[in-house]
């Protein structure tokens, strides 16, 4: 079988997945894409590989991911396949050939998390999928104090889950900012990478900052200290999406 | 027990629904509803009675319903009791006390109904379900031409459900147009009463126009005929919304 290498472009409402990393046991988007190419490929699994392997309850607007495929399916044909065999969750919405060398996860320079509180009285029933519901008071011109310590390259130490494995956790973030949406608003985060629970330590730290329990210039201590159980809370996976992922060019 | 009537403002995600009324066995927003107030009220049914009954699958932004209530429960602690008693995809957004003559439907001199449409070429799965697909070709200028017949006070039996028992199917329709929104559009409906199924057969009807299946004068003979048979297929129950509900003064 002649292969070649395809790019895909992914979104997926997050909420019923075990997030993207293939799990025996779990529906995972992973799962759910390799189940469609291993059929087509009468039985034979090449592995999907994403760009960031978003937790359980995470989403994604712009997901990319890599594949090899037998050469006798073309892009159109492999993206109305996908369209017809996918569940209505998760969608591929391109399908680009590549160089046989391109990787998703290696070859991204930056990625973009968006984070979208709903600041309602009542939580909207129609955003309760894609966004946290803060009914506390929420101090935008203070999250805006602290989200303007964040960016820089520096050890992320500090707002990581303590179960992440990394060689570093050094990261160059490039952003971080708040605008109002429709019903409330969303926190950007840009990065050169993430590590685990990042950008949800630095929401649920916002989150005390926003209602007046902590500071924004405590965020400084946290980052300078590298110590976890300084920061706040872990926010619900909810409110989190990964937005768009770069490549160089 | 002292008695008042309360006005509630309600928004729900319809897909797990099946329907506003009361079923049983059935899982209904009026259902969700009542089990509060009866297990408040020590075990008496009040009838939570809407401005409409939609159907499983439907949506509402802004539906309006009314209650008979112990006068020990003031407004603001009704609605923090609703919110924490009730599931996630329905919200009481609004308690107001009112003449205890108020009724719903009765009282209800206008509903608004949209349709969402997802013009994407790939379904969005962030909207999936709140709006209907509609991958194939949307001429928005044959549909416009076609709502522009709509409007008026006439006889719907053309685009109401055959099992749509009522004295008359005589109803004006103030108000039919088509408005762009992220990603597609939304078609809006206001008229004094609507009858079963009328925004999905008119929607069914006018996406056949859009994708030049049919022209948009043929709306003229379905209105004339009355005949049910001559319009096009009920769209699906997914992109429909009770947008709003008007009240004299």
């Amino acid at each position: 079988m002649s292969l070649r290498r395809v790019r895909l472009d992914v979104a997926y409402d997050g909420t019923d997945f075990a997030g993207w990393q293939l799990q025996p046991g779990a529906r995972t988007v992973q799962g759910e894409l390799e189940r469609i190419f291993t059929r087509v490929h009468d039985g034979v699994r090449h592995p999907v590989r994403s760009a960031g392997r978003t937790d359980a309850g995470v989403h994604a607007r712009a997901q990319v991911a890599d594949v090899l495929v037998a050469t006798r399916f073309g892009d159109d044909e492999l993206l109305h396949m996908l369209r017809r065999m996918l569940p209505e969750d998760v969608r591929v919405w391109r399908v680009t050939g590549v160089d046989e060398g391109f990787h998703a996860r290696r070859d991204c320079i930056a990625k973009t998390y968006s984070y979208r509180l709903d600041l309602g009285p009542v939580a909207d029933p129609f955003a309760r999928r894609f966004a946290l519901h803060v009914p506390a008071a929420f101090d935008a011109a203070r999250v805006r104090r602290a989200l303007d310590l964040l960016p820089g390259r520096r050890d992320w130490s500090g707002f990581t889950a303590a179960h992440c494995v990394v060689r570093s956790r050094v990261r160059t973030l490039h952003e971080a900012r708040l605008h109002a949406v429709e019903g409330g608003c969303e926190l950007v985060f840009r990065a050169d990478g993430f590590l685990t629970f990042l950008v949800r330590n630095l929401v649920g730290t916002l989150l005390e900052i926003a209602r007046g329990d902590r500071e924004p210039e405590s965020i400084r201590a946290i980052l300078e200290t590298g110590d976890r159980r300084v920061a706040g809370p872990t926010a619900s996976a909810r409110g989190l999406c990964l937005v768009s992922v770069e490549y160089p060019r």
